[in-house]
């Protein structure tokens, strides 16, 4: 097995510089989801993933949506291993603003960052395109060797993440029977830092609300009422001002049921490449974690649950003063889930805290803005500790499992449509400004995650 | 002099026709001054004023400022009394929006309100140009009587009181040896309902501040950063939803010192009129007062000083929903003053408390926003007793001293480039609709505040 290996390593070696080929080749296609005039760019990459696919020997098709249309493509002829599905998606987000770009965003440059990384300069460098490429040139070296995969596979490529996703979960629905394996593989995950591979084993959810109260029945002038009139400003801020205690804990009831600590082992690894906040909140110009005390920032955002306000409104917002006591004031509200967490349950108890200090001269009205829950990889399935292994062996460093404080829909998705857990292995880094102008990847992430791919499917093919 | 003021009231109710024919001809004049299209009508307004003054047998001119004229005349041929100087203003609001209006707003109509009342329509029936009318045809009243007025009077009227008001103390300091007088008559304010005749006695200052805090150096995304960055909308809202305690009692040091209970006898004449607070906010759909428990609604607007947040905002205000943890959050903030409280202490003090409760990962900026002491009239002095007792016999109800719990610039103006104390008599209503549309005054404010003034006249005269 090890000789086998290496010669698949030393085939991604030796290739680098025609993989590197393709992958700009990908980058050169403007498949912007949601600008409508990118239409025909988005078919074109998911046309030129078919026909790459295509040329390793899967049977690749390309899909129709009522949005933008999938890339499916199947080889089942390994009869060792789990059976993986793996997912990636091939559209990019809009450019804007053009100005901030340093050069063409589809035009991709290979050039230098400031800490002397070479790096892939390119709209999709790393969302997604990079990392959907390491997977991909990890078959075709695995098929330029061994004119075979190790283990059967499914490729699902989907052109509207950035826009939506909402054509994912009916195609999973409505192909559940063919898409169905043993565990799903996603690329769209990062690494702590440089060096230290990860998977990513958990995944906050969000329930978000919209607040608005209101007193009296129109505006007044704080002159003629100020005092006597209930100020729904002021009040939404007492209300919203005080979910936390003083120690940054949430205080809503049986807010914190059913949610977990890490495991010690866990939180040592966190602490080992994290030693303090400054690492985490520095480059955002903080230095204190400011949400529960006694857990890191890293351990803030990975493992706790969260309550934000995203927005908030109410009087006169522009230049100068008016002397306005309004009627009305608008609050937008989240919080972030961990696993064991039920966002409805959630969403009942920040309501009934709401109307429980009400005076009775204040009317609320909630509006609801989503509900999903935390996700959590368990930390000992067979997967999981195999692929870990294969990071480890690939980086020389010992692989950790991380959080991630989003979502990323996908992963409920192909539990609920396929009833799949997946493991969501990933190589972008933090400065790698996926959304923002100069969007990139380094050329390590994308040859050491090419070399690391080969590695897993090798560790899954000793599976039973 | 009984049978001297009864030949003059005689006259006010003979010559009540055409004192309404007068006002609607200066009523027919769209003399706003915020819009620069509107300056030749500013101007119209001011000469109009100036010819029938001097009509009345006033030295009156029009003079100029950098704004909209000022109308200034001068009867000093009296010999008996004090000296007083009315002050009233001749422009008016903008009329947008245009669709609510349901008759032209310069083209005054006689109508019934729903309690059946005799109402003039128009903008500026009430502020300022019906109340500044009832003073000039109480004068008429006294010179078509006995070819004299009883005291000297000198009278300003201003074309900017409703935008700025910016050249008013300039023109006060310039002319201060033409305009000094006894005692300064303001006719501006109101009557606490139908039947009561009031003067103000009391008015509330302002002291008002912009804050704005920032946290991180730009928005985040609240998946990645929630619970770890601190959010700066929920800070804000921590600091100002806590001002007060939960008996409505604003916490900041030393915010109360200075300030006075009004007398009880006054509070009794208050709680006379007002017996319970619906009366005040019942009309704008309120029904508790929320400011400090052990007042009435009345009490907590013309006497207590206040605390309001008249504008809040911050992260994403718009339609659906945003994951932002923004940089940013602002809030403009306002303490309505009593006299005895310092406003720059206030503002201090407002300061001082934000800034003890930022984390240290926060940054506050202020932004002043205006600041003016709270005014009271003494309630011993000569004018004031003899005003009351005037305004008493006219309305057969007795006459009490109000407080207002707005600010009115003029009062504090000529105090300080006069040196003169303000009586403030007026007769609009709450209902009379100032600044909106469909502005409206009494037949009955109009026709008893004429005559209130020709007894008001009567009372200083015999003054020494």
């Amino acid at each position: 097995m090890t000789e086998s290996l290496n010669q698949v390593l030393a085939q991604v070696d030796r290739g680098m510089e025609e993989s590197l080929g393709r992958l700009f080749a990908l980058l050169r296609i403007p498949s912007i989801s949601a600008q409508p005039k990118h239409a025909g760019d988005c078919r074109a990459a998911a046309e030129w993933l078919r026909k790459e696919l295509a040329d390793l020997g899967f049977e690749a098709s390309v899909r129709e949506t009522p949005g933008h249309p999938m890339v499916v493509a199947h080889d089942d002829k390994p009869s060792s291993g789990p059976h993986v599905l793996f997912y990636g998606h091939y559209d990019v987000q809009p450019t804007d603003p053009a100005s901030l770009w340093h050069t063409d965003p589809f035009a991709p440059t290979l050039t230098r960052s400031v800490d002397g990384r070479q790096v892939i300069v390119a709209r999709g460098a790393s969302d997604d395109k990079g990392q959907l490429m390491t997977f991909i040139e990890a078959c075709r070296a695995w098929k330029r060797v061994h004119k075979a995969l190790p283990i059967k596979i499914s490729v699902l490529i989907e052109g509207e993440e950035e826009s939506g996703g909402v054509n994912l979960m009916p195609f999973l629905k409505a192909n559940a029977q063919e898409l169905k394996a043993d565990v799903a593989l996603i690329c769209d995950t990062g690494m702590p830092n440089r060096t230290t591979p990860a998977i990513t084993t958990g995944l906050r959810g969000l329930v978000g609300d919209e607040i608005e109260l209101q007193c009296a029945s129109h505006d007044l002038h704080s002159g003629m009422y100020g005092n006597a009139a209930r100020n729904p400003i002021e009040l939404l801020c007492t209300i919203l001002g005080n979910v936390r205690d003083a120690t940054g804990r949430v205080k809503l009831p049986s807010f914190y049921d059913g949610v977990q600590e890490p495991a010690e082992t866990v939180r040592a690894q966190w602490r080992a490449i994290f030693p303090n906040d400054d690492l985490t909140l520095g480059p955002v110009g903080l230095s204190q974690a400011a949400g529960e005390q006694g857990y890191s920032a890293v351990e803030q955002v990975w493992a706790r649950p969260s309550y934000e306000i995203n927005g908030i409104s109410g009087g006169y917002e522009g230049e100068g003063f008016k002397t306005v006591l309004p009627a009305k004031a608008m609050a937008k509200v989240s919080f972030r889930l961990v696993p064991g967490q039920n966002p409805e349950k959630i969403r009942d108890a920040f309501r009934a805290y709401v109307k429980s200090h009400l005076p009775p001269d204040a009317k609320v009205t909630f509006t609801p803005h989503g509900a999903s829950s935390g996700f959590a990889v368990p930390q000992d399935g067979p997967y999981l500790k195999t692929a870990l292994k294969a990071l480890s062996d690939e980086w020389n460093t010992e692989a950790v499992s991380i959080g991630c404080g989003g979502s990323i829909p996908v992963v409920a998705e192909v539990k609920e449509a396929l009833g799949l857990d997946s493991l969501l292995i990933g190589f972008a880094q933090d400065d790698d400004r996926i959304h923002s102008p100069n969007e990139q990847y380094g050329v390590e992430s994308f040859h050491k995650g090419v070399r690391s791919w080969v590695r897993v499917l090798a560790g899954l093919s000793a599976l039973a």
